[in-house]
C-alpha cells in the first residue's frame, strides 16, 4: 500500500487572496426585462432615473380652502369672510383661476388654481351661507399647505443604481416615475452535489454508521437567501466513476455554479480533486490559510465556477458565507460582492487550540444599547454573523473587539 | 352648505396604545404542513425538538488511522509501527473491533471501531509495507480526533421554537433530525384598495392634476417582505357607492386583512370612515397622538382587521411599519410582533415644526465603528429604519441619541 499520489499543491491562499481569485473568474449574468410588480428583491441591471418632477403640479397638502393674497389691511380684522366660488377635487384637471377676494374649497392632493397663494386647512375655518370664514391669525402662518411642482424630486435624479437590490421603496419610486418594467440581472442557477457513501437522502432512515445528508437543503436554502436558485441537489456515493458521470451530466446542463460537499482532504479516500481533474477542471486554489479551509477547492470546469467544500455542515456554512456568497453576489450583479467586516464586542470567551491562522466561527450578533455585540453560535442557533478571529491570538476575552461579517438576514 | 357631520370621535391613542388595541384583535392564522424543502422563511407553528443524539455514533474527525491504547513503555521510542488490520470507510456499518497492537485505516465521518481510543491524522503518519508508522509525540496529544455520540446535541433539545422564522440553519437541523415536513402558519393574504380620483393606474399616463398610484405596489411589496401575500390591489375613485361595492366584494372573499389608502382626513371630501360605517365596520381608533396619525383608522369589518391609511406614500410607509407590520407578524404567528426599538446616534440635524407629539421619520441606519447611527432618509433612499422622535422636543442635533425601529431587511 502506498500513500496516494498527490497533485502538485497550488499555493495556499489567505481569505482575501481567495476572494480576489474567485471574483477574477466570475462575471455578472445577463439582464432580463421583467414587470415592475415582480421585481422585489431583484438586482437592477442598469441605473434608473426620475423621469418627471415630483409632484408634477402644485398641489394642496390639506383638505381646506385656497385663496389669493389678502390685502394687508384685512389683517386688522379678527377674521375675514370670502365667497366660496368653486371646489377642486383631487383628480381635477386644473386650469381653474382664483380671483382675489374669492375662496375655493380644495381637497388634499388637488391642483391649486392659478392665483392661489395659500391653502387654509378645513379645521381652522368654518363655512357659513356660501362663504368661508377665515381667522386672520391663520393668514399670517408661514406654512402655505402647498407642495410645489418638483419640490420632492427633480427630473433626472438617480433613483436606483445599477447593482442595487430592489426594495419596496424603489418599486414605489419607479412606478411613480412611469416605469412599468425593469431590467434586472438573471438569478444564478446553482447545482449542488453532496458526496459521501455514509449519507442517506433526506427523509430516509440512517442505519449504523450512516447519517442524513443535510448539506443539500442547507446550500439550497442559503443560495435562495442570496437570490439564487438551486437547479438540483443530489447525494452521490464516494465513487470516482459515478461522480464523474453525474457531474458531467450536470455540467452539460450549464448551471452558473457548481458546489460539491465532502470528498475533500488529504487522505487516500478523498476524491473531489481527482474527479475535478478527470473532468478537465482548472484549479484556482485547493488550500487556504484559514480554518476551515485546509481542504477546499475552487476552480473552473468548462468555465463554470466550481466550489469543492468539505463535508461537515458547519464548515460548509462558514465557507459558503465567506467564499461562495461573494461569487453569487457577483454573478447576481450586486454592487458590493464582499460586504465589509465590522467591529463587534465579544460576548463570552473563545479559546482556540492553535493560533497562526485566521479562524472563522459561526456567530450570533445583536445590538446592545446601540452597540454591536457578537458571540459564538450555539448548536441550535440560527447564525447571523461570521466571526473573523485574528491569526495571531488563541485567546479572546469578553469585551474584546473582533471583526464580524453580518449576514443578509439582519440582526 | 354645511360642515359635514362627524362621527363621535373615539379617543385619540398613542402609538403603544394603538398597537395594543390592534394586537388584541388579531390572532395567528391556522397551521399547514409543508415539505421541509419549501419551508425557508416560513414561521414554525409548533416547537420542534431534536430526535436523536448528534452525532448518532462515535466517528472519526479525520482521514487517518485508529488505534487502541498504546502501553506506556512505547512512549520511550521515537515512533512505533503497527500492522494495518483493516479499513473503515464513511458509510460502513460499524461493528468492527480493533485489537490492541493493531491499526485500521479510517475515513473522516466513519464509525470508530470498538476498542479504538484515538485517531491519528493521515498526514502525521506514514504507511510502509502493510504497517503504519506513528510518531510517539503524536500519541501524547490531547486531541483524539473522535466525535463522540451526542457530543454536538442530545436528543430532546428544542431546535426551533413555535413562532420562529425558519432560516437555512433551521432546515439543516430539522433534516438531520429526520423531519421531512413541518407545520407552519399560513401566510396572511392581504387585500389593498387605493382610493383617489386623482390616481392613474401604474403604467398609465397621468394628465394634468393626476398622478400614478404608487401605494398598491408599495404595500404589495411591503406585505411580501413581511411574508404575506397580496391577494389584490385596486385603485378606486373617491365615490362612496363604488367604494362600498368594491370593498363589499373583497370582504366576501375573506382576506385576512384589508388596507385602504387615501380618503382619510377631517374634510368633507373624506370618505373611508363613511364607507367603513356603511359596511358595518367597528372602529377601534380613528386618530392617533403622533405624526403621521391624525387621519388613520383601524377597525374590524366582518371580523377582518381593516387599516385605513392616508394617501401620501411617505405616511403609508411609516404607518405600515409601525402599525400594520405588527398585525401581519401576529397573523403570521411570529413570536415578537413588535420588534424592540433600539438607540442610535443621530447623523444630521432635525428641526420639527411642532413638538408635543411623537414624530415618525423614515430613516437610514448603519453601523459605524460598531455603533448604530441613523439619519433621516433622503428622497431616493431605501428606508431601513423608522426614527421615533420623542414628543417633548423640536430640535435634534447630530450625535443625539434617538430610538429607532430597524426594519426586516437588515443594515
Amino acid at each position: 500500500m502506498q500513500k496516494a499520489s498527490r497533485l502538485k499543491d497550488p499555493p495556499s491562499l489567505s481569505l482575501e487572496e481567495a476572494r480576489r481569485a474567485i471574483l477574477a473568474h466570475v462575471a455578472p449574468l445577463a439582464g432580463q426585462r421583467i414587470p415592475l410588480a415582480r421585481a422585489l428583491g431583484r438586482v437592477a441591471a442598469r441605473s434608473l432615473k426620475s423621469t418627471s418632477p415630483k409632484p408634477s403640479f402644485d398641489q394642496s397638502t390639506r383638505d381646506g380652502y385656497c385663496l389669493a393674497d389678502i390685502p394687508a389691511e384685512f389683517a386688522e380684522y379678527p377674521e375675514i369672510s370670502l365667497p366660496l366660488a368653486g371646489e377642486i377635487a383631487a383628480g381635477d384637471r386644473g386650469g381653474d383661476e382664483l380671483l382675489p377676494g374669492q375662496a375655493f374649497r380644495i381637497m388634499t392632493g388637488a391642483p391649486v388654481p392659478r392665483g392661489c397663494s395659500r391653502v387654509l386647512p378645513f379645521e381652522v375655518c368654518r363655512e357659513q351661507e356660501g362663504r368661508v370664514v377665515l381667522p386672520a391669525a391663520e393668514l399670517r402662518r408661514r406654512e402655505k399647505f402647498i407642495r410645489r411642482r418638483g419640490s420632492d424630486l427633480a427630473a433626472g435624479r438617480v433613483l436606483v443604481r445599477k447593482g442595487q437590490v430592489l426594495a419596496a421603496d424603489h418599486l414605489l419610486m419607479l412606478v411613480e416615475n412611469g416605469y412599468a418594467s425593469v431590467e434586472v440581472y438573471r438569478r444564478p442557477a446553482v447545482e449542488v452535489l453532496c458526496t459521501g457513501s455514509e449519507l442517506v437522502s433526506p427523509g430516509g432512515r440512517p442505519g449504523a454508521g450512516q447519517k442524513i445528508s443535510g448539506n443539500g437543503i442547507l446550500l439550497s436554502a442559503l443560495v435562495a437567501t442570496m437570490g439564487g436558485t438551486c437547479s438540483g441537489t443530489a447525494a452521490v456515493p464516494d465513487q470516482v466513476d459515478e461522480l464523474v458521470a453525474v457531474l458531467g451530466e450536470r455540467i452539460a446542463a450549464r448551471p452558473q455554479m457548481i458546489i460539491t460537499t465532502g470528498g475533500m482532504g488529504p487522505g487516500k479516500f478523498d476524491l473531489v480533486q481527482e474527479v475535478f481533474a478527470r473532468l478537465g477542471g482548472r484549479t484556482i486554489y485547493s488550500r487556504l490559510r484559514m480554518r476551515p479551509g485546509r481542504s477546499t477547492l475552487f476552480g473552473l470546469v468548462d468555465d463554470i465556477p466550481f466550489f469543492g467544500l468539505p463535508g461537515p455542515p458547519p464548515a460548509v456554512r462558514l465557507l459558503f458565507h465567506e467564499l461562495v456568497a461573494p461569487a453569487l453576489r457577483r454573478l447576481a450583479g450586486m454592487r458590493r460582492p464582499v460586504p465589509p467586516a465590522v467591529p463587534a464586542r465579544l460576548q463570552g470567551e473563545i479559546r482556540l487550540a492553535r493560533a497562526g491562522r485566521l479562524n472563522l466561527k459561526a456567530g450570533v450578533a445583536r445590538l446592545e444599547r446601540g452597540q454591536l455585540v457578537a458571540r459564538v453560535a450555539g448548536r441550535t442557533d440560527a447564525v447571523n454573523a461570521i466571526l473573523l478571529l485574528a491569526a495571531n491570538r488563541k485567546h479572546f476575552r469578553t469585551g474584546d473587539r473582533v471583526m464580524v461579517h453580518l449576514l443578509a438576514q439582519g440582526l
